[in-house]
């Protein structure tokens, strides 16, 4: 035990919790411990120019890294940030959301401070932070130590925000903490491990054909080794669904495309639904990634992995954590594979309609091509999005989305997130125009950074997953019109940037053979038609719209 | 009666409480409305760059045009505007904020739509949006016609946003609702008001000297005309909190200069708080415009009116509106004015310190000259705000500033909002470089709508305010440095904008000169010392500082 301040000691488990930098935007209420912070070693500060911008970028880092932190100023800070917070709560990203808040004497006394509402009540935004965290405190230099590690602890099991409440006072009191680790554990009952191998087994020894089928909690998990090992070990016909894309190494035999019900391409729906036995890893079913429910599973041909609990049949086995079912699981897989008589799967190719104007066509061809192992590729709810899903990602990728939460804008400051993580990997960002409008000004923070991502900006002069939805002609679905490719300078001073406007496939080919051979940040503004959308979007949209009018 | 959709109704009926308009973002669960938005010919769409930039437009619009009216969408787009919902609700606007919802059928099955948090329950933003609004109602095509009228007049009366929660299918439920005019009344007690009239005559009899001080709640009660009657009829002392200026007509005589308590310029103190009798209406000491709460006011000598009731000494006259307790007490003044023998206040002139080099000081000097009868000025949190305090409002000019929820970024899309209200005024902006980084997209919008505003970018490089507070050499106070004048070029092709980066006094002036006499958009970036503050913003932030480290 050493003295150390409660800021200090938050940024000290921060680490222990496996982050390097912290997100967020300075307000007067946050300064104190933002001292620590630019002193820190350990935890760097990467200032975003808005808050809800900071928790997209907090947001795409965890995904990266595991896990991220984000400050903000009370009132005006964080609620401009509970969008972004909401985001990892429904997508399941542990992000520590810290904020800087008046002290305690002027809490105590109701002062009518600015960020207030001006009734004396300190209480408001932590009472509408419960909503979208898994726990929340409000740290005093006696609960100090105890409440860090208890909501840093909480976020990492559930995969999920906390909010942890700061005065301005307590972030530099002296406390004397424990020096333990962060005991990072996850209950497991043994027990409850054998009886769901054995009721694995009993599905297992009569099925001649077996699918797994993995989502994004898998990804959560951390599982992405074990079920690369898995379908290395013992090779089978393998989807995800678009949420968890890239979960499952995409360029191994039995790889038969993105699952998404009946809006699946080629045969992929039948190569997941038709077999014997269907091993879900982490899946959820949500309306926009299976068409609005078109799944058709047979939950009694079903071993269903969740994060925490498992389910066959009608059995479900609780406390069994997602690594433990996988690890008893595979040794049988080993067993029963040679057993297995359908063929292994390949996945639908790309829609190839030749067009000298670019179309959603042209522009995926193109991108599959563009592609490099290892590249972390951003997708923005719409056409983007939707896009990509037809994509067999190269070796090592990783796929970012956020097709539950769905909020427009996202993936422009989850790409900053992303680089700060991995600041050696290629960044690849696919937005549409209507989405790039409302997060924009981050790309000011990647210039300052110097960051090099690779940005397409898919202008089709609005919101076309809306028009595919609704509205198909009205002017609410229109936006301004911007000079995309001016944007880079307007940014930065002295900007090191290429950027360019292309209408034509062969245009797209050749700008992307320069950004190939070039290490500098790139905009390509690709000119699209307003309605034309990528096949699985127009299913997906034709369902929705179905349900809104229901 | 004649048969309207629910959307349909909802629309008429923002139209008969005042609005012309509505703001907000396009997202699946709010398109069928929005046809109905589209089709009428009574409230037009007004489509903003993100969510949080149209609440905000919206509270600009609110504060010229009496309430205003939201659209976003479920989730992602309501929690996106939270923020600046909640800046309404602190500063008491009435907005009334539709959230298009999934359909009812969805609801009631607990589907895991995109927008939701994944876990069936749909009620988490309502829950959260009951901290910042005075009224909610989920709609049914049973409740509605009584829903929408009682939420309205809540928000009318109370000057408070509230929360209308619109499912897809009920948008476009057809209902028979009554033709009834909205009615708009505000409860009062006539025995109440004698009450009060013979208290304030108690004081008033004896007074020798009396000072009238306003802030912003004279402003929302609508209270302005009555109160420069007052003023005319009987001259007197009076001043303003920072929050209210420009509710009272500064270039009368006896304007004392903006209150501020202990940070009060030349003798504005003095001329407010020593006197016989404080007559304060709609004021509320916040922190920021007291510098702390240093008013030294003596609420025995003061008749204290506030937007519901009014205090006099120990009494409270409760149900007694501000428009009934200032037309009870004009009689009085009238009566008992020749008795008054303190020679009407000047307000203190700025500070004049000449500089070749743009300075706070010589800037504020050239705004005063450049500012016009009927101006629309909006100032943002910072060295913006605190230094147009200082400024004397000519004729006719609205003021629009945020110090007690102090959110910055606020001003840029407000004064999109407050030239949507008042497209014929000259709508003259006033912000700091890191508060304008945070909303800049709206720029796109204002231009698309061929707007021309005339655009003050104080450029600081970065968080002064925050310096003046704490930090003063962190890097956590800089941010990234844009090309400021390039940005109307990027947001909209074909730009109408004029732009220019003046660092000399004399170029301010000619660039003023050059603004006067044209009638196009105009961005001025204005080079200013990173640590050159405003006096007022120097004693409030050291009574800030003070209280962030008890």
């Amino acid at each position: 035990m050493r003295n150390r301040t409660v800021g200090e000691y938050l940024l000290c488990r921060l680490k222990d919790a496996g982050m390097g930098h912290l997100f967020g935007v300075p307000g007067d209420y946050n300064l104190q411990f933002l001292d620590a912070v630019i002193n820190s070693a350990d935890i760097g500060w990467v200032g975003c120019a808005n808050e809800l911008n900071a928790a997209y970028a907090a947001d795409g880092y965890a995904r990266c890294r595991g896990a991220a932190a984000l400050l903000t100023t009370f009132g005006v800070g964080e609620l401009s940030a509970l969008n972004g917070v909401a985001g990892s709560f429904a997508e399941y990203l542990p992000v520590v959301h810290i904020v800087g808040a008046p002290s305690r004497a002027a809490e105590r006394d109701g002062l009518l401070l600015h960020h207030t509402l001006g009734d004396g009540d300190y209480q408001h935004f932590l009472r509408m932070s419960q909503e979208v965290t898994v726990a929340q405190a409000v740290l005093t230099p006696e609960n100090a130590a105890g409440e860090i590690d208890r909501l840093l602890l909480t976020a990492l099991r559930e995969h999920r925000p906390v909010y942890l409440y700061l005065p301005t006072d307590v972030a530099v009191a002296e406390i004397s903490p424990p020096d333990d680790p962060l005991p990072l554990a996850t209950p497991c009952d043994p027990a409850v491990k054998v009886a769901f191998a054995n009721a694995a087994e009993q599905l297992l020894a009569s099925a001649k054909s077996v699918a797994l089928l993995a989502d994004f909690l898998a990804d959560r998990a951390g599982q992405q080794p074990l079920l690369r090992q898995i379908l290395t070990d013992t090779p089978m016909t393998f989807a995800t669904l678009l949420m968890g894309k890239g979960v499952l190494p995409e360029q191994l035999a039995g790889f038969a495309g993105t699952y998404a019900g009946a809006a699946s391409a080629g045969k992929t729906r039948q190569l997941i639904e038709q077999n014997d036995l269907l091993i879900a890893v982490g899946v959820l079913y949500t309306d926009t990634i299976t068409a609005g429910f078109t799944q058709q599973t047979d939950p009694q041909k079903t071993i269903d992995i969740g994060l925490f609990s498992s389910r066959i049949g009608e059995q479900t086995f609780a406390q069994l954590p997602m690594a433990a079912a996988l690890s008893a699981l595979q040794p049988l897989l080993e067993r029963y594979a040679p057993q297995w008589s359908a063929p292994l799967a390949s996945p639908p190719p790309l829609n190839e309609t030749p067009s000298d104007t670019l179309t959603q066509n042209t522009f995926w061809q193109a991108m599959q091509d563009f592609l490099q192992p290892g590249d972390i590729v951003l997708a923005d709810q719409g056409t983007a999005a939707f896009g990509a899903a037809a994509l067999r990602l190269p070796e090592g990728v990783t796929f970012i989305t956020q097709p539950l939460w769905g909020s427009i804008g996202y993936t422009l400051p989850a790409a900053y997130g992303a680089q700060i993580a991995c600041p050696d990997r290629r960044v690849v960002l696919l937005s549409g125009d209507g989405s790039a409008q409302l997060t924009i000004q981050e790309l000011g923070s990647i210039l300052r950074d110097d960051m090099k991502p690779v940005i397409f900006i898919l202008n089709n002069g609005g919101y076309t997953v809306e028009r595919a939805i609704h509205g198909e002609h009205q002017r609410y679905n229109d936006i301004a019109a911007w000079n995309w490719t001016q944007l880079p300078q307007a940014f930065s001073l002295n900007c090191p940037a290429q950027s360019w406007r292309v209408m034509q496939t062969v245009q797209l080919a050749e700008v992307m053979q320069v950004i190939r051979q070039s290490r500098r940040l790139s905009l390509v503004e690709v000119v699209l038609p307003p309605l034309d959308v990528p096949p699985l979007l127009q299913a997906v949209t034709a369902a929705l719209n179905k349900r809104n009018s229901a």
